[in-house]
């Protein structure tokens, strides 16, 4: 092996590379920027439709990012490698991984990933969709679409590459840290730039005065808008880095709160935005010189061609079924883009091919992270003729009295491309009208399916989509290829500029790229040979033999997560696995965190013994075992880069109590109307204290609850929660422990957010409980009476996973509680008034969640209205009617029940009054049995809302009903003996009261 | 010829360069620098004992540069190389050069020189000597020997190169101007930062707002303060830096007096120093760590040893003369400096010559800019022995008296060498005492030679020197080769780590560059072979032949320049003239302002026709006629760059009227004490009026001068005159005539400066006489009144200058004039009380500075003090009476006048009292003939002050005197004769007061 590149020769290899790829070598800027993006190079020039090329290094600096120096890859400032393309060459991928080579690094011997990540910069109105390049774990490029700009559309779009270099001289000299990192032959990064490091952070993180940055950045935004009212873009973009860079300091000197900061990302992006409009209508006054100037840069690979240029189609006759394949090549698809797409697809083929009306056998439809598969077995080689009667006009206006045709019948012929004469006169829909029998021949399959084809990938939708090239159609991420055969004949389709042909790619980093691909089978044949595992039921199977196969090597195991198996699974295609480890030392760390760097960061599988964690983790690389000990340490120095970084979090907020971390709370708003978290906070210890007696909670409990009440959001204002805010709670528990607090309180705080998604556990103590339901009330009862109610499908404070976690909890506990009542002292708590109005809107949207959670458990639809019309406001006792009410309805003897009640409610629901029984007024003996029945039933002991009890109760009662219906008239004409009557039947319609409302059901 | 490089390849080839030589490549810094300097990879790392070698590109921010994209090669932003090696690696000028060739410049097909520039950065407390290096007569690079930064002594000295890569790209590709040069294939520099020079100017010089960057600049410095406070020197640095840049945009925005910069930069240096204090701390904290990891740049050159090596030394026998040949090989030499070892040489060699007993024939003293050569004719192979007589102790305490030697003289005898035995008894000064005859043999001439010559050349002093290696020797500049040849045989000299082999080199860029000389006539043949002019007057004698002869090709005339001669003729080593021309259009400036561009920042000689400019210009290249072409196209876009430069100036100027540029005036301060120059201005219009009728001025006369006294400093306010201060006087006559005023008050402006050097002309006009003498009087008085008369050296204020300029014009005018009343006048004007002490004072320095002018002029100083004790406050007088009374004094019968007025002169001088004559009281004839003489003479009519006059008059009492003498005793025993005759004797005494104090006179 050659001598790595030193690090001044990387940054030299890397301009030299793009220089030959056309691009202008630019330098860094001349003001502190936290990116290479921020450089007027990019953030300005990826505006308006001029292309353009530039690759420049840029030490970048983020002040937060600041570790004194002490962690391996995580610095104040670091080094970024920028590129732009503009417009996207077809390949920027394959460039890409050719300046890797260019570099040394070979992709063989490496794991190479593309992880999706979208990227954006709220201060500056900008995002794209792409992905983080991961070198054996290691985030080594930002990869971007860039779909927008200062608040602008970008058309055409920029690739831009972000290359983390310290990262890339990491890995490729197999040092440990940046410090390592020979810089040349004599100095090492460290040598040059430890110093900086460590006076930059102490700046930064301690000794920045506040008050002066922010008398700066005010100065900084008033020249940037002193610059654009003159007119002069650079001048103005110059003042807000500046303002960012303030920005950032005042931030990681922890003096910006976090209302304060979302007003300063507003001041920052609209600054951003009017320097990009200002500079989009200064090159629009120039005229776009570039677009005549600068030459794109071109892709080499096959596959793609520009848009417009004529296709020359021909189909080749067919008489037999043959097999249909059609692959979507791509770039990386993102996780859940994958799993939509083949969702989409498994619906969407079947409908195309019954739409073109073809024959098909099986339809198999696979992907992984780089091709959507759809296989169609025995396709008909043509759809049937289809003969249609079309209706035209009524018969007696077709002709006129001289029996010619008139103008409506001549343009209905002419409209179905029939002759007049072929009209024909039917009885149609209870008149005489004229129609017309349009044939429509069947069409050859393969040119049927050319023109379908390219409509089933725009029919495809994602959460995100992305443009990237002149056709300006929008995908999950680019499509590079397409293969698309019917047997052995290549259909001529073509979408998103790409044509397809009769070549597959490979698994990535393997030659030849290109696969030819003559038939369908021959297209799985070579798949299979690249060890590419299109299903991904099959590539999770493979996947988890593996990994628990490497835990039990060191007697560990791996536990259930299938979110992160269903992850993983989709972001590789040829599945391998590989253990590495790390130092035992870092255990030492709140498990919850090691957990959660290593599947949320890593995507790796924590390996446990007896439910302890063990110094290792499993990772899947994409392709085999090849150069598997430079995976394995790339990804160790990886995790240890990353636990030393939780580490810092951790031990900084541990520098103070739990407690003290609450006035920072006050800088976090939770609503503009109802105050800081801190209010919140104080609002759920109120609270607390009202609700713990109705929720059973003992004088120790209260206690306990009313601390962790006050406690319950301080990990908020930790920086270990900031980083990773899936931490919360987890880091409260934590952080309450090491600041002595009891463990009950400790619990409850961390209990107090459970359930934390669908199928998540319910608290197991009852401050627990009290706390989240204190919690979650004050949310609705406050946002509802701020006349925030979720719409459609907006719902910015999760007030549905709220109401969600409120009843679950309730019923898990199996709790009575009157909703209610616990909204209402919720709604006095609030800073603001709430009307009976807003309290009952806010308990009808509880009540729909317990609906939809009813449903889902299975319960039929009419069982849950009775439920919940008779007591939704109490989810336990619902729940518990739900339950009983569907086991009533599966009695045998449920057909006479139903009937014998709802002839009592039915007779009587339409009377506005409610009759008195005089018992001496009962003439007949049916109705005086009844009465003495009802008086049996009113007796029965029976626990408030059980449906069980009055059932129960009724059903002595149902001879005595059928008896009273047969022999006695209950609607007599005296009026006495008929208000009697009816008086008596309302008593006992009245007896499912507070249980149930058995009119809801069906058959009722 | 291969195409030249882009713009981003010159930077990546300088980048690969000196990575080569074992650089550290480095990035530009973060926040906005003036140069490369600035960053801290120079600033600091250029402190303490450390190596380091660095190269960087450094986009440099300069916005009083800005020129809004209309100069060819000034910018707002241009783009520098910076080099450092630390320690100077022997031989950076060679790599240097070498550097240029790998850009694809060949030094043979261009002017490639090394023209004297000491830099330094006030505001940083940074300097250093070294040079501009001059491509076709565009300064490509600022090569300098860092001596001090951050006001610390450094130690090694670094070598600093600044290389401006926009001009070497001008320069290269052959291109007008900076928007011209071709960036990569598709784009210009225009294309890329137009738009950016455009705006930025626009936002330094019209829009910034003045009040929020000072605030800024207070934020900043606070924050450097508070970094500091903290021992944190980095982020320190940055804000000083932010300082920096805050001020040069106020200072371009016009919002800083001059005062007010002299604050600021006192205020950055204190800054910078404390930075630079806290720097080397820290590092030997760290205890210099890069001592052992940084690797030198190593010289490949010869002649060039460690310092500390051994020697070893044998001299080949020799028994007759020969020549003797040193030659000090050096970087180039300032031209100043030059001169000043030639003439130190010239008078060191011969007396050390004769110190060392050494025989010779002719001394020739040479050099060039590259060498200084010592040739000696015939010089003895030997110094012959000496014998000298040494006085020891008196005789009577050499011995004993037992006869034996005293402790005295055993002591003398051993510190002489010889025995006590040896001793002499002599009688010596008047005495008798011992001696000793010391025998000093004589050495061979190598011997004593080799000895000796290092010692000359460690004698030689120069204005400033410097050091570069270790051996911390002081230079004009550094020392690269020695040549010491006696005959054919090689002195074993050794200077400044260099020791003297048998080579010299050739013209720069010939090859081989170096050359053998066996022995001085083999060197002197070598020179001419090169084309090396050794001698200065022949390399001026030569230029004035090659420029006059080009001139006349274009009909022109070269005027008379002596200095600027001089000045070229010390630049080169091998003149060869060349010609280029300029737009004929910019002959529309102003004429000084042309021909100061040319003298004064390219040294070429202006050519004229009948006194008017023509558009052409001579340079004076080194070297011979090879490229001809590209030279003089390189010099061409070089001035016309500086005009256009020049344009810029006075086009900005000339937006306002010149009164207009008054108010400015009170930015600049004049004196502490004395106010503001726009308080001295009107101070001056002020004093005009006073003195216009003693200076003979008419109304209209004096009209004028008050109007050219109001505006006679107008012009130090404009950008031109700020950017070349010698146009002073000169602009403002030139803007005063452009903004209406009458020619007479422009040329009173103008002239109020003459003379502005020795030997410059007086005033042609009465009102340019009279505010140049009120300006003078204004600054003596003042100056003097504050109690800043010059000491020693010192005279800052240039009052010597100003007093000359007084007393000369009155002369040249022969102006009678009262100094002392001028004086006065100008006293009661000063914002301070002016004692008569100090105007006595004040009187006292200006007739001394008359009397040097007198002096100079060869007039005897006795003659002159004569003259001006008597008249030495009416300057005009007094040279008449200095010329007269030489006229006198060189008469026949100046020996019969001189005695006979002294005679009357010395009788009464030393008498109290005056006393009357009574003529009753005159007995003898002959005092009566004399008091009727001095009746006569008394009568007589003279002119004040006329020392004709008086002697015209005095002439006939001669005979009367003698005979009084002769038959008269004045001093008579009778008290009232003896009055009387005294009396008398004082009247005729009295005649030469106030035109000569005949006393004064030798042989009085």
């Amino acid at each position: 092996m050659t001598k790595a590149l030193n690090f001044q020769s990387i940054m030299m290899v890397l301009q030299q590379f793009w220089a030959d790829q056309g691009c202008l070598i630019w330098q860094p800027y001349y003001t502190q920027v936290g990116a290479g993006t921020m450089n007027p190079g990019t953030i300005l020039r990826v505006l308006g439709p001029e292309p353009w090329n530039i690759a420049y290094v840029e030490p970048s600096i983020r002040p937060d990012d600041g570790r004194y120096g002490d962690n391996p890859n995580r610095m104040q400032m670091h080094y970024q490698f920028q590129v732009i393309l503009k417009p996207d060459p077809g390949n920027p991928q394959e460039i890409y991984l050719q300046s890797l080579q260019a570099l040394g690094i070979d992709p063989r011997q490496h794991d190479i990933r593309f992880v999706e990540d979208n990227w954006q910069q709220p201060a500056l109105g900008a995002w794209g969709l792409g992905w983080e390049v991961w070198l054996d774990g290691q985030e080594i490029t930002q990869f971007t679409y860039f779909q927008q700009s200062g608040g602008q559309i970008l058309d055409p779009v920029s690739v831009e590459l972000t290359y983390g270099l310290d990262r890339i001289a990491i890995a490729l000299q197999r040092v440990s840290g940046f410090t390592e990192i020979r810089w040349n032959d004599d100095l090492t990064s460290g040598d040059v730039n430890l110093t900086a490091e460590r006076e930059h952070s102490t700046y930064y993180f301690e000794k920045a005065d506040v008050e002066r940055l922010r008398e700066m950045y005010t100065l900084f935004e008033a020249e940037a808008e002193n610059a654009l009212s003159n007119g002069l873009v650079l001048p103005a973009h110059d003042y807000v880095l500046k303002c960012s860079h303030t920005f950032n300091v005042l931030d990681t000197r922890g003096a910006v709160g976090v209302t304060e900061r979302q007003a300063y990302f507003g001041r920052m992006r609209s600054l951003a935005r009017k320097v990009a409009v200002a500079y989009l209508e200064q090159r629009q006054r120039l005229e776009y010189p570039f677009i005549d100037q600068v030459t794109p840069v071109k892709a080499a690979g096959e596959g793609s061609r520009a848009a417009g240029e004529p296709v020359e189609i021909s189909y080749a006759p067919s008489s037999k079924p043959a097999p249909l394949l059609l692959e979507i090549g791509t770039e990386e698809l993102p996780v859940g883009d994958l799993d939509a797409a083949l969702t989409q697809l498994r619906a969407n083929v079947p409908s195309l091919l019954a739409e073109l009306r073809l024959d098909h056998g099986e339809i198999r439809v696979s992907g992984t992270p780089r091709r959507l598969v759809v296989h169609v077995a025995d396709l008909a080689p043509r759809q049937p003729d289809l003969e249609e009667l079309v209706k035209g006009p009524p018969a007696e206006r077709a002709f006129d009295s001289l029996g010619e045709p008139t103008r409506a019948a001549e343009g209905f012929a002419r409209s179905k491309g029939v002759a007049v004469s072929e009209l024909q006169a039917r009885e149609l829909d209870g008149g005489r009208y004229m129609v017309a029998v349009v044939q429509t021949p069947g069409r050859p399959a393969p040119e049927a399916l050319s023109e379908a084809l390219p409509q089933l990938i725009a029919g495809l939708r994602f959460e995100k989509s992305m443009r990237w090239n002149q056709t300006n159609v929008a995908f999950s991420r680019p499509i590079r290829w397409l293969l698309a055969l019917y047997g052995e004949q290549i259909l001529p389709v073509e979408y998103a500029g790409v044509r397809a042909g009769g070549s597959t790619r490979g698994l990535r980093y393997r030659q030849p790229a290109v696969l030819p691909a003559s038939d369908p089978q021959a297209y799985f044949q070579a798949m299979e040979a690249q060890g590419i595992v299109l299903e991904v039921a099959e590539r999770q199977r493979l996947i988890r033999q593996q990994i628990e196969a490497l835990a039990s090597e060191v007697d560990g195991q791996i536990a259930e997560d299938p979110t992160l198996l269903a992850e993983v699974a989709n972001l590789v295609e040829a599945p391998h696995a590989l253990r590495g480890g790390f130092d035992p030392a870092h255990l030492a760390l709140p498990r919850q965190v090691l957990i959660s760097v290593m599947k949320k960061h890593q995507r790796y599988f924590p390996v446990e013994r007896d439910g302890e964690l063990l110094p290792y983790f499993i990772t899947v690389r994409n392709g085999d075992g090849e150069g598997v000990e430079l995976v394995v340490e790339g990804n160790e120095h990886v995790v240890r880069a990353r636990f030393a970084d939780a580490a810092f979090f951790v031990n900084e907020d541990l520098k103070r109590p739990l407690e003290a971390h609450l006035p920072k709370l006050d800088t976090l708003t939770f609503q503009k109307e109802l105050g800081s978290m801190l209010d919140k906070t104080r609002r759920i210890k109120d609270l607390v204290g009202e609700l713990a007696a109705r929720l059973g909670l003992n004088a120790e409990e209260t206690a306990t609850a009313v601390r962790a009440a006050q406690l319950c959001k301080a990990d908020l204002a930790t920086k270990m929660v900031v980083e990773m805010t899936s931490l919360q709670g987890e880091m409260g528990r934590y952080y309450a422990l090491e600041s002595g607090e009891p463990p009950e309180t400790a619990m409850a705080i961390f209990e107090h957010y459970l359930p934390r998604f669908a199928g998540d556990r319910a608290p197991q103590t009852r401050p627990g409980l009290a706390v989240g339901a204190a919690d979650r009330l004050d949310t609705l009862a406050g946002l509802f009476a701020a006349g925030l109610e979720p719409t459609g499908g907006k719902d910015p404070f999760a007030q549905r996973r709220a109401a969600l976690g409120l009843v679950g909890n309730l019923i898990a506990w199996d709790e009575d509680f009157d909703l209610r009542g616990g909204l209402a002292a919720a709604a006095r708590l609030q800073p603001i008034p709430s009307s009976e109005e807003s309290q009952a809107a806010c308990l009808d949207f509880i009540v729909e969640r317990l609906r939809n959670l009813f449903l889902e458990e299975g319960y039929r639809y009419d069982m849950v209205d009775a439920v919940l019309a008779a007591q939704g406001g109490n989810p336990a006792g619902a729940a518990r009617a739900a339950q009983a009410l569907t086991a009533w309805t599966a009695r045998e003897d449920w057909k006479t029940i139903l009937p014998a009640y709802s002839r009592c409610v039915r007779i009587t629901r339409d009377q506005e009054q409610r009759y008195p029984v005089d018992p001496e007024a009962l003439e007949e003996p049916a109705e005086r049995a009844l009465y003495a029945a009802l008086q049996a039933a009113e007796r029965a002991e029976r626990a408030s809302g059980s449906v069980d009890d009055f059932f129960n109760a009724f059903l002595p009662m149902i001879p005595a009903i059928n008896r009273f219906f047969d022999d006695v008239l209950v609607m007599d004409e005296e009026a006495r003996l008929r208000r009697n009557r009816l008086g008596l039947l309302q008593r006992i319609a009245g007896l499912a009261e507070g249980a149930v409302d058995m009119s809801r059901l069906e058959g009722f």
